[in-house]
């Protein structure tokens, strides 16, 4: 007779969840089994949870449907939440199962006892625990439901052993209903069209899927016929971008430039985005980027339908849904020449960057200009890092490469920020994933050092420096990266990488490049 | 004039906490910049924060007084929290400093804003935050407060960059009143030593600081003269142990085991421990692992000075101060030979452990005999995994490592929760830490194999076996260890392992052995 967790497969499957990643332990050894009935779900192992997590975040982010993830109770929970919260920050769709002890041995408080409702709730858009056999499906299909609501959400269902353990001869469970997007709101698109209309300095800002790019094109046209500035957020899961495409730019990091940006704002539109804010506080520095008395207009419900919403907002305004448009043409830097730096590192990407690559960046300050240099390069999607939690470029790069077999992952990858995961390295050796790692090695958390001059802290001194920098003894990725299975290599000078980076987006299968700047 | 981040920098040193083990990020930076300007702290960057938790705890251990930790905003949190279990079930001391975002700017949900409270209270004993800088003091020493109360405890201060860098004129602070354990209870201590003479069969269950080399002898001689069978917790923060010492057993962990030591048992005499229960929950298996019927005494207080505790017991019964103790004698295996196996590790460990080693075990399955090899093995502290969270041993080394730099350290780590948090291999390379690394390189998750027979599964499949096996491609830890700057060496058979050990263990500095099982 089948067992509960038999009957969990069968509910993600028939919700079309059918790749599950995952580093499961004891309490979930009958799931396990249970996987192991039912070949048509990919079981992705990674070796800490953070990689787990991010990789289910960038699978989502590219097949447009949730993944589950599996995970060992409170702690292996724990391992991932940092994670979550990017994904929570992504509008990722994601399914958690996170075992837990038999309901009754809970009370027990065995040593890896936890609360786990509690560590899930800051990260989780839903949380619920099937506390018997009988409830396991319905539960199951609240999480999947929870995790297509909205743009998408965090659903993190908790799964008591005795739950997946116990016999039952329940029938086997039916697709259900998910949620639909909500149909653009017509008096908020009126009043955008309004306010598009009375003459004031207007920026839409934009995120979500108003950033692929079929609205992209729509969004150029109402900028053309209304005046008004197109931007997308700072830090957006998914942008359509390249040549073929239309360019947009992204409200930058640096509070000064923030500030800049919206000087002469009067009105902002919100499509799927948030008011901009500082990504942290600095002292005698606004929170708000906007100047004072400007207007917010949020043009769209939180569940609503993006790419219906832009273009109700472009039929509101006039903008031909032929009307010309100006798109990215090809355009690709020379070969970089002599020592190698960021500015070098992202002119090889542009120049190499396969077609429908997929281009994850978490190269934290050594990628602020690769936004800007690969407006002309080939076309492809853009992944970012969304909540500033750092550690999920690499576990990102993976989970993308899972989702979009056919299509090159170029992983642009901060040193710092890389540690965090680089376990997610050996999963991409062990699933072949074709994804070619940047390593941007400057030796230090560059950021931290910009940060601690901005707050007027002169000159690092022992103990500060002792914080900031990764040198003594520096990191030696190749030989991580080949302790973990992925063949690499380091690139000293410009030339040097621009040929590995060549080679190696020509070529299939994991590569890193540690790229010394 | 000093801002509130160099009060509480002098708070901690006024109360004895003068090691920080961080991972910093922006909200910190005006932290940073006074422990920049308080060189007598010292600060150990852990390149993620898991190592830098874990690190604490092993710290703590050893030197019995907390550590500082330093972590950013709720993600950083989020990536220490499992090792923070390990901790809290340690019952070890932590004063853990979390930055936030200015108070003012938490209400816009920047990127990075999230529930810290809610994060820290499942992993932590107390929890506070310093809303403002003239409470950050007062604040500071409730935390530290906190972590001496019970056994030791986890404190988690939240503190806003705006209570950190806000300037103050308030006086110094000085040392507070730290909490006292409390003398034993007469009470309870009579109740026990009248079991003890009640003529049932009696276990006196022991943890925490009745562990130390003293309150072993005095436990020996009560056994002696009561005829009660004295046992250690299963996992354990800390046991003084070793030639010269009195050997004490653990509680096994499989179940069956389990509930065969305590079959016979008629009555349980708690000293510190907590009654026996099954680390998880089996189909048809009991919870408790005492029998139907057995008597439990809790002889301690949460608060208790267990050592103290302990010779009132040996007072209570008339067990002499001068009685006669049977000492462990040194007890040298023979060189093993032949193909490496867990056991012959276990060989060459007990042959050449250096006097007063600190001997780290997150072997988990591998090390199941590294107990009873060792009673005869140079005196040594022995430190476990408490919480059953994978991924402190690495991590917990270093941070022995820090608190005692005369003593040498050995990890002796498994290969799946090795890969949690590889990344202290890079901090003992850069503070020198004195440890040396066995990996036990088996290349699968075995207690997870043993875990899928015990529920019933049979032979594992694809699914099954790609969740529980560590290979395809196997993990090079000699290239990983080189790659954090460790010295490392591959050892295949009993011969090679015998002598890369016993070489490292002469030497100073760190040292990985990948021992290929």
């Amino acid at each position: 007779m089948p067992i509960g967790a038999d009957l969990l497969c069968e509910t993600l499957l028939a919700n079309g969840i059918d790749t599950c990643f995952a580093n499961p332990g004891t309490s979930e050894m009958h799931f396990v089994a249970a996987l192991d009935r039912q070949p048509r779900i990919r079981c992705v192992l990674g070796l800490f949870e953070g990689v787990v997590t991010g990789a289910a975040d960038g699978y989502a982010r590219m097949a447009d449907r949730p993944a589950a993830t599996l995970l060992h109770t409170g702690p292996g929970l724990a391992n991932g939440l940092a994670n979550l919260h990017n994904a929570r920050r992504a509008r990722t769709p994601m399914v958690n199962i996170v075992g837990d002890h038999a309901t009754y041995h809970l009370e027990l408080d065995a040593p890896l006892t936890s609360d786990i409702e509690g560590l899930a709730r800051p990260m989780s858009n839903w949380v619920g625990r099937a506390d018997h056999v009988t409830t396991l499906v319905p539960r199951t299909e609240e999480a999947i439901r929870a995790a297509h609501a909205g743009q998408g959400q965090i659903a993190t269902l908790i799964l008591p052993a005795d739950a997946a353990w116990t016999e039952t001869d329940a029938p086997l469970p039916q697709p259900v209903a998910l949620p639909v997007q909500s149909a653009p709101d017509a008096a908020r698109i009126a009043e955008a069209v309004a306010a598009l209309r009375n003459g004031r300095r207007t920026t839409i800002l934009v995120a979500g899927r108003a950033l692929r790019a079929a609205s992209l094109e729509t969004l150029q046209r109402i900028a053309t016929r209304t005046g008004a500035r197109i931007l997308a957020q700072q830090s957006n899961a998914r942008v359509e971008r390249g040549t073929g495409r239309v360019a947009i730019e992204r409200v930058p990091y640096p509070i000064d430039m923030q500030l800049v940006t919206f000087a002469d704002t009067e009105q902002v539109i919100l499509i799927g985005a948030r008011a901009p804010v500082g990504f942290f506080a600095y002292p005698g520095k606004p929170g708000s980027m906007l100047p004072p008395g400007c207007r917010v207009l949020d043009m769209t419900a939180p569940d609503a339908d993006l790419p219906a919403a832009v273009q109700a907002l472009a039929d509101g305004v006039g903008a031909g849904r032929d009307a010309p448009l100006v798109l990215n043409t090809a355009l690709r830097p020379d070969a970089p020449a002599g020592g190698l730096t960021a500015e070098k590192v992202a002119a090889s990407v542009a120049r190499h960057l396969p077609d429908h690559a997929i281009l994850c960046d978490e190269a934290v300050t050594s990628a602020r200009n690769i936004f800007g240099i690969t407006h002309g390069a080939a076309p492809h999607d853009f992944l970012q890092l969304t909540g500033g939690a750092i550690g999920i470029g690499l576990p990102l790069a993976m989970g993308a490469a899972i989702a979009c077999p056919g299509r090159k992952v170029v992983a642009l990858q901060a040193d710092g920020s890389g540690m965090y995961t680089l376990q997610a390295l050996w999963t991409m050796a062990r699933e072949r994933c074709d994804v070619v790692v940047v390593i941007y090695a400057n030796r230090r958390y560059n950021i931290l050092h910009g940060e601690l001059q901005a707050v007027g802290a002169g000159q690092p001194g022992e103990n500060a420096r002792r914080m900031l920098d990764l040198d003594n003894p520096h990191l030696d990725w190749v030989r991580m990266a080949e302790g973990m299975g992925v063949e690499a290599a380091r690139a000293e000078t410009a030339e040097a990488f621009d040929d590995l980076f060549r080679v190696a987006c020509a070529s299939r299968g994991p590569f890193l490049i540690e790229a010394v700047i």
